[in-house]
């Protein structure tokens, strides 16, 4: 089902993120790859020099996005931030760092005003952006800001071809994650979830499975009560909204091929009980996804490599794959429309 | 090389567990694939009946385990362990509990002695070993202990076709995890594996990988301090002897196909942190092998699974594993011993 939306017919908007890490290098070769990947019309935001430096194909300047429509088989189109200061793959300072926050304003107020359809973000150096004064955790939260919403009500899901996994805490000390952890934020990352995955994925009553905190999830209490007081009594008030949820599951046993056929989202309660199911299984291709925005934003899962960038060795499957994810999610979102 | 070795012509013994879980139909169907999966001989202890009712094979009762040898090619031998009590597949009894902990007490006993060349575990219902009184936490203590050994003294490894892993905590409340490890418990866990690697792995200079505790391996103390008070000076003890030891790695991409060439190896601080990455790829072939024992011994990374017992479904593929994963180390230790 097709229905007209000027959404979903603008170019998506792709930040490099920091030119001397590996986001040209993959934007460019995600490029090269549009034809066999059928990936839909998208622009650069970023430094030409950084692509220059590594990248021999044709680039032409754009100055508004819908420029890109039909330049975007013969050329990729880019839309220039410069801010100066040496580009030297694998080796960041602070302009790159400017440059790269730059790039993310103009990307994300394109997609804000409708002229780009979604918002692919390139890896950033965190380390840099604080050098120069960013205030946020990262991109996410500066997005989430951008649009007028708190970071803590967005949900970072990561994606790869056959699991989708949500971590409810993300780059706290693991010792700090049991007290930080309360039903209320469980069932608000659930909910946001939930919405997610019926707008941006289609999917009209998702399943989620809620993995326990402690080995074979506590074991109904022997080897600790994280899951009786926090996990069962979310899950409760999920199921009384209608929504489908199982668990508290054994983390060990609730990622592997059979099992993730069961669900459509894993919750896990910090960071690597996500993480690294899906890194493990997915390193070149998991994306990640922000939830609870009114724009569509997706990301490749990986950092901006320095110790490769320059050698051609990136790879580009998870830039590919979030451009891919983005543009269906804003397809889903343009039939979900009401016609 | 062959050495001529009582050990390695002896058979290896086969616990069947609890007579009521998938123990008996596993080990049946191991026997069924000795041929295309080239096993080595062995013999079951165990109850008959618990054989005879989810299979129509051929048993034979042996006195000794050197009958075994030759009577493996035309039927499945077995050592009799009986304790009365009604088999039903999936309703596990008090007698079945008396059952799989006599019939782990005789095949340790014949490992022991070297009548038997290794020993390999089925499953047993912990909950019911309880109610009979049983005072270890599982049956690799047990083990331990009949081998003079304190349990906190030997190493649970985990085992898939291309990854090892070894939790230095097992099955412990996460929130007890930080408090429960120090410098010498990691270091004292590492040397046992360095030493089961080199004596039943055959790896003359094991690589080991450490996992760091917190996200992204903390960032230099940024995100949590265990990486830098306990897993660091662990590391450098380590080097200091001779091991070939790097970490603390981000858990989250250290355990990817290409990250998991890298060591043989990786030492984790917490149950799931190692389980995840191994269930998540390699659920029915995980193979749990106890090193620092003087015997070989290895086990199935799974439970009675008590849902499908009896019903034919129970996949055999990690008892086979860890049959041929003892039989693997028994050469190896053979191969080691002065000519």
């Amino acid at each position: 089902m097709t229905i007209a939306d000027p959404w979903s017919d603008a170019p998506l908007a792709v930040a490099l993120g920091d030119p001397a890490g590996i986001g040209p290098e993959i934007v460019c070769k995600a490029w090269d790859a549009r034809g066999p990947e059928r990936l839909p019309p998208f622009f650069a935001v970023g430094d030409i020099r950084s692509i220059e430096t590594v990248w021999r194909g044709p680039v032409e300047r754009i100055q508004s996005p819908a420029e890109a429509l039909d330049l975007f088989d013969r050329a990729l189109p880019l839309m220039s931030v410069e801010d100066g200061g040496a580009i030297v793959p694998g080796e960041p300072n602070l302009e790159g760092a400017r440059c790269s926050l730059d790039s993310l304003e103009v990307a994300t107020g394109l997609t804000r005003s409708g002229a780009a359809s979604a918002l692919v973000t390139g890896p950033v150096s965190k380390a840099q952006l604080y050098a120069i004064g960013f205030s946020h955790p990262g991109q996410t939260e500066f997005v989430a800001e951008r649009c007028g919403i708190s970071g803590d009500n967005v949900v970072m899901m990561l994606a790869g071809p056959d699991l989708r996994v949500v971590p409810v805490t993300t780059h706290m000390p693991l010792i700090e994650v049991a007290p930080s952890l309360s039903v209320e934020v469980i069932v608000a990352k659930a909910r946001t979830t939930v919405r997610g995955l019926q707008r941006s994925f289609g999917i009209e009553r998702p399943r989620l499975a809620f993995a326990g905190f402690n080995p074979h999830a506590g074991e109904g209490g022997a080897i600790g009560s994280e899951e009786i007081d926090l996990v069962v009594p979310a899950i409760e008030l999920l199921r009384e909204e209608g929504i489908d949820a199982v668990g508290p599951l054994a983390a060990d046993t609730m990622f592997h091929e059979r099992a993730r056929r069961s669900y459509d989202a894993a919750i896990c309660l910090y960071h690597d009980q996500a993480l690294i199911p899906l890194k493990t299984l997915y390193f070149d291709q998991g994306v990640n996804m922000t939830l609870g925005l009114p724009i569509v934003r997706t990301a490749p899962d990986h950092g901006t490599a320095f110790p490769i960038a320059g050698r051609g060795r990136a790879h580009p499957g998870a830039i590919i794959a979030a451009i891919r994810l983005a543009a269906d999610a804003v397809s889903r979102r343009a039939e979900a429309l009401p016609a």
